[in-house]
């Protein structure tokens, strides 16, 4: 096992300004932080004259297509070796690609925020106290002398954004506001960054968060806020399951709401359940009951049978650990 | 007419170590800026051994009554009169109130952002380059070497958090994010914070928001957005008009989407319009032409018809103006 410990700063600025041919690589299910960070790093060392090459698996979600840089994302990987492959914001190297068995003597480099992460690199660049890999691509940019382009500032300012919920979670620092700060000072547009990237709803999105309201049950004397999405819904709505990710967070905001449920009819035997509490539930406890888990506040299950009997199975639960109430 | 020009901000620290009874006014429908700037300074002073009386003609409202400080605020003046009356965030006098007849030799403090500031103070501290109030009484107690404690930040942060959306207006500037860093140095939860001011509903609220999702109507080949409240929902879901405030710009952020217009049916002969657009239809004009006014990409008017006549009529107009295009 690698030892869990980081390159000097000087070693990885050393590989960047030795290497020519560089893959750039951002995980799965990408996000704001993987892509923005990928394609700030990726930019500047276009500018340091690098041949540069941009990695994701998947496609690019739509609200971060506007990203500069981001036609330049492919699926695969350039067929002939890189001397180096930079992974970002993956905690593991089974997050992107693993390098090919016909790439030889590749560095690979692991630049991540994650406390999961597994320093998994040739060289590690990792800082679990980032609250986004931008943060960390920021400072390297910086210990790289590279003129923070306005293309370069608004990818890294959209890793940081995204990945502090505005600034709101508990992961944002006075750091994270402060290079938001120097960030802006380059000339961000910041309408149309947070109307792009936080604002812009598709019809589709909108006509299932209409249908999760049409459903919204206040029960328990107002502690529990239950929402229903019905296969029907998602049919005739034409919307993804993954666009209402958010929803059930909407309904723990109701005042005096305690825990809120979403249910997510995928078939008549197959229904996805999310929990929230606010102030003292347990829905960990909650979901491992019913054979799920996740957090205190935040968890999850699968129940495979008919979305009537999933909803009573859960609102029973729900109710018992109600009932046992916050003094236990 | 008063000059429109600051006093040296000296001028005004002076006055301030001077004064021993201060009254500080915020304006008539709250917000986050007036309010938080205003208990902000008011938690200093009183730091500094002063008397504070804290005015708001109206009540607080709900999100910002966990303000620090915020249940001292009265909506009388005292009757002895102050030696200092300090107006935070008043473009104008008449948006708190004027020094009454019995205060005697009273210096009027006027510390605003807003561009059309009448000056109206016996001093005067205005920057309108400042995106919230609460800027500038943070470089104020910075003056007067007060310790900014977490109560002030809080308060602050707040000011400076609602004036700019969350850092995504305009008026955003790296010194609003670099102050906001300060701040949060000195130990904010922005986690509470930011599910207070923003994330948390009223059931009348979300009942309200269900409505008006309901009433959706996507028209001209998708590009107007037609929200319309009734007198019925309104009452049928116990919420005031106010809350439905931000649905136009839910509406406006439908993908492909150029205007957006809320109707609020008023009474039977009274109903509020407002309108929105994205990219280039100016509903400045629009409104213009129904009697109303505001701004090139926000504005209103009310009518007094019934609904389905003003609904027609709002129409007629908005499809007329979107056929001449944008190359008009």
């Amino acid at each position: 096992m690698a030892k869990k410990r980081n390159n000097r700063v000087k070693q990885i600025t050393e590989a960047f300004i030795k290497a020519e041919n560089i893959v750039l690589l951002s995980h799965v299910s990408p996000d704001g932080d993987t892509i923005g960070s990928m394609l700030a790093l990726g930019l500047a060392l276009e500018k340091m004259g690098k041949k540069v090459h941009y990695y994701n698996p998947d496609s690019v979600p739509g609200n971060l297509k506007f990203l500069p840089g981001a036609e330049q994302i492919k699926n695969c990987l350039p067929d002939s070796p890189p001397e180096m492959m930079v992974y970002i914001d993956c905690a593991e190297i089974g997050r992107a690609a693993s390098p090919p068995a016909e790439y030889h003597n590749v560095v690979t480099v692991n630049i991540d925020h994650h406390i999961s992460n597994t320093y998994y690199g040739s060289l590690n660049y990792v800082e679990p106290g980032a609250a986004a890999t931008g943060e960390i691509v920021y400072q390297l940019l910086r210990k790289l002398s590279v003129t923070i382009t306005k293309e370069i500032a608004i990818n890294l300012y959209t890793g940081i954004v995204t990945d502090t919920g505005r600034f709101s979670y508990g992961n944002t620092t006075p750091k994270s506001l402060k290079i938001a700060s120097e960030l802006v000072k380059i000339g961000i547009d910041l309408v149309i960054l947070n109307d792009t990237l936080f604002e812009q709803k598709t019809l589709p999105q909108i006509r299932l968060f209409q249908r999760a309201l049409n459903s919204l049950e206040i029960l328990n004397q107002g502690k529990v806020a239950l929402l229903t999405l019905t296969k029907a819904d998602f049919r005739e709505t034409e919307a993804e399951a993954s666009l209402s990710d958010g929803f059930v967070n909407y309904a723990r905001n109701i005042d005096h709401v305690e825990a809120a449920v979403l249910l997510k009819e995928y078939s008549e035997s197959e229904v996805k359940v999310s929990f929230r509490s606010n102030e003292w539930l347990d829905v960990n406890k909650i979901a491992h009951k019913l054979g799920g888990g996740g957090h205190v506040r935040a968890s999850g299950c699968t129940l495979h049978d008919s979305l009537p009997i999933v909803k009573k199975q859960v609102l029973t639960v729900l109710e018992e650990a109600l009932k046992l109430g916050r003094n236990r």
